[in-house]
């Protein structure tokens, strides 16, 4: 099928810069120092293309991630890196066909993961502004897991708080002062895994033994204004110019369509006007008529795939497949 | 089943407020003068119960709606309120079990529709910043829809650049100059409908026959800050306390789970410092635990129906129905 004739809005990915995506991480970080996050893509059939790569453990942020690619049969080892007391959800992992580890950062969270069956976990440290314990903490908590019989892999640090940051050197520093906090706590605790790191910090994050990296396939005009990034844009969204001004286009993709969190998504032959529940208007440079089709790129990848079914994999102009979006909700 | 026992995050709604909300309308714009919009809730449940109260019509953004509310026998008269090309949808919306009449507002949608089978439409008129042809290209387009044979019910503007506007009487100042232009189109077009307006609008737009109103059931923060709605906030999302710092505690409802434009979700007893994609940090002024639930309420009710599948209904503290939000995506 030619693309103009897929109904829009359609989430689309350019097939050849995804594999090119996907292969050149698999040579700057490679095997098991990639646990690809799959929260940025929720695609059973791309998590098998990165197992394929040799990337076998996957990240995961939340319980239906991790029973999707269990049943899947991708469930060689992964990590919830996201704090979870629900019983329910917990006992679920327990009890699938995968080795199953959690990030815990409390005596709560540790108890519910026991109690529900869950026998691997890591010590999550903050290092930035989300989930995790503070460094004098992590013996206490490793020592509970342990006295439960849990197996302590080691400890995971994400920071968030560098990963969108434009500046290299910014970026670096923040990064750096983060990783020592990591490797003060994981003194502490030891076990295998230092965890951490992600698309905006694969490269430069050199303290970690693994980055939890997922953007990095399909990207976004948040980490394409990080200049090293090698990545190409993969992901855009295909819309229909359904109605024409005098001074400007309405098109058919608009904010249930596409994450707005990072701002409004790019389109290069006009200026983004802004957008609405169902509509993008857009002041076009290059003449648009009613019927033409568009692709806007989409400022945050994560959110923007939460919000499709379908992901259609582009190649010369024709939709060559179509991937289940399955690992979206909760 | 007792709320704290729901999985989170969760979409919720108070089940005597949305029903107090949608008697409180019925009161307001009785019978088919008002033409629930279903966009902003996205459940034929739901829409059932607007039907049974004399709201027989309904306005839908997406081929989707129109043809769920079909299958759940609500067909009685919709309104495809949006510019549609798509040859697959608009045929399968003319041969669904409804009437079904669809917004033209160029050459190329009035033929689409035509070629189509769908043999009803209204002249959607600009009269905000979204789709709608200028007044004096109305009853050109109204002439060509009538030439193929179609019943051109009237006309349709939206005011939505009034719509979420606090200030009551700018509120009215922008809405009576939105409907000075669509009364002039009608005037050239003619027709039985007038159609327009939304919850923001619903009784000081005196100039439509037809009120589009749907975020009124639900409701959201942009719209409670409107002190002369009448309608209380229904739809909270419950989350739980999954991590806790010394300065602020981390919940699991972040921006995958609710609509980020209109900004962030409020929190009753604390400050929001931000969502990000799982979590959202909070300064709370109660001392919350790890294991804890709380409520918060959406900025944007449309975005945050279509992030979900199921809104759970909630009186006395349980769960006692789960409505689909069936209607989603395209």
């Amino acid at each position: 099928m030619d693309i103009e004739e897929v109904s829009t809005p359609a989430l689309c990915a350019d097939l050849d810069y995804l594999e090119w995506n996907l292969q050149t991480m698999a040579e700057r970080v490679p095997g098991t120092r990639l646990r690809p996050h799959v929260k940025a893509h929720k695609m059973t059939q791309l998590a098998a293309r990165q197992h394929a790569l040799g990337h076998t453990g996957f990240t995961c942020a939340t319980a239906r991630e991790v029973l999707g690619l269990a049943e899947a049969g991708l469930g060689t080892d992964l990590l919830l890196a996201n704090e979870l007391l629900d019983p329910l959800r917990l006992s679920a992992m327990a009890r699938c066909d995968a080795r199953v580890t959690i990030a815990v950062d409390s005596e709560e969270t540790i108890l519910a993961a026991h109690a529900a069956g869950i026998d691997e976990c890591v010590i999550d440290i903050r290092v930035g502004f989300r989930c995790g314990c503070e460094v004098e903490e992590a013996p206490f908590l490793a020592d509970l897991a342990r006295s439960k019989g849990m197996n302590v892999r080691g400890v995971m640090g994400y920071e968030g708080h560098a990963m969108g940051v434009v500046d290299l050197e910014k970026r670096q520093d923040l990064t750096h002062r983060a990783m020592e906090r990591l490797l003060s706590a994981h003194e502490l605790v030891g076990g295998d895994l230092i965890t951490g790191a992600g698309t905006g910090t694969h490269l430069i994050n050199t303290w970690v033994n693994e980055v939890q990296a997922g953007s990095y396939v399909l990207m976004d005009t948040a980490y394409t204004s990080q200049l090293d990034q090698p990545f190409k844009q993969a992901l855009f969204l295909q819309s229909t110019v359904i109605s024409k001004a005098k001074d400007f286009v309405v098109c058919d993709a608009g904010l249930k369509a596409q994450g707005m969190d990072h701002g409004n998504p790019t389109y290069l032959d006009g200026e983004i006007m802004f957008c609405s529940d169902e509509h993008t208007n857009i002041i076009p440079t290059t003449p648009l008529q009613v019927g033409d089709q568009i692709s806007l790129v989409p400022a945050h990848v994560d959110p923007t795939m939460a919000k499709h079914e379908i992901l259609h994999l582009v190649r010369g102009g024709k939709v060559v497949d179509q991937w289940n979006i399955d690992l979206r909700h909760w």
